[in-house]
């Protein structure tokens, strides 16, 4: 297809489009001529993604661009590609945590039977949720944390489940789409919940 | 306490405090003579709630006074300030939805006896989400979404366990406080266990 009906399929504008080119967030289409180029769906999924990641999950465009290159970085397994696009997308937290809260995140993953890569930066984020917890008056307990952490492994082995594509690109693109896309599903579905478990206890 | 006491115990420059009183996020101390005022615990703990809402969940100071307005609002019932702060709380989804989605929505709540506030914006913020998600190539299905559901209502139930303070005002910033800080931990721990059910299955 032309630019211009890659534009129709992906609701964008054509010069967002080119745009996304000159970036690199969208790989080059099949020259004809010297200034035109065909697409192909592969380029109509891309472009939705793109919009997915910042209009949906509220990302920059260099933070995109990350998480694409992690899902096309065809050195990578499955799961290293999903474990490198989470490590590249930006950490919820901006608190630093005590080597005492680095320990009891030591500890937490220690009882899920979960490892962490040397570099990874989630022992730190979840060292400093808690120090911010703390600092609040509001720790949270061992039990509460293992709770969210049993809730956590629920949800994440029916993710998995779902990743049944044979095509590599298109399974490291659900996972990042799935994790990203789903956390506000999670976070409302949370909020909701506590306020029928509140409203049940208040009557 | 005199307000260097307060800037001291707060960790925040004194400029920043006087600011937060101009602005009625921090209420008024008890006046001593014409310029000076005099500020006990309960002001330490409203500027560690401002803190974290700004430093830790990264909110604009226009939310940060709505969710102190609920927390405050004596009118309300606990569960009411609970489902009153959630409200003025951004939704975290951009996307709207139509009304096929909302109808799954509807069926969802329905199936997990939930219900939901007339003017509640978390039906129209999941609708949203599963819109992106279909737009995507990835609608999530029901199985997918039940088991959302049911890690939110595990962990909704602990965190109502955990709100056992006697003071109203102390009960609903615990609530505002634990539903934002834990929001980055419970995201941070569903990566950690994706990231190992996936190393899991690929060995």
């Amino acid at each position: 297809m032309w630019i211009s009906e890659l534009a129709r399929r992906s609701d964008l504008p054509v010069p967002t489009i080119k745009y996304y080119l000159r970036e690199g967030l969208l790989h080059p289409g099949e020259a004809v001529g010297a200034t035109k180029a065909q697409y192909d769906e592969g380029h109509v999924r891309r472009l939705r993604l793109v919009r997915a990641l910042t209009e949906v999950a509220g990302m920059r465009l260099d933070d995109v661009r990350r998480v694409l290159d992690a899902i096309d970085d065809e050195s990578l397994s499955w799961h290293e590609a999903i474990g490198s696009a989470h490590t590249r997308l930006a950490p919820p937290v901006n608190a630093t945590g005590t080597d005492a809260e680095r320990m009891r995140v030591d500890a937490l993953l220690e009882r899920h039977d979960w490892e962490l890569a040397e570099q990874s930066q989630h022992r730190d984020a979840l060292a400093g949720a808690l120090a911010s917890l703390a600092a609040l008056g509001h720790p949270p307990s061992n039990e509460l944390l293992d709770t969210y952490a049993d809730a956590a492994n629920l949800i994440s082995e029916r993710d998995l489940e779902q990743l049944q594509e044979t095509d590599r690109a298109q399974a490291a693109e659900h996972a990042v789409v799935s994790t990203l896309l789903l956390e506000p599903v999670l976070l409302i579905l949370r909020r909701v919940a506590q306020e029928n478990s509140s409203r049940r206890r208040a009557s």
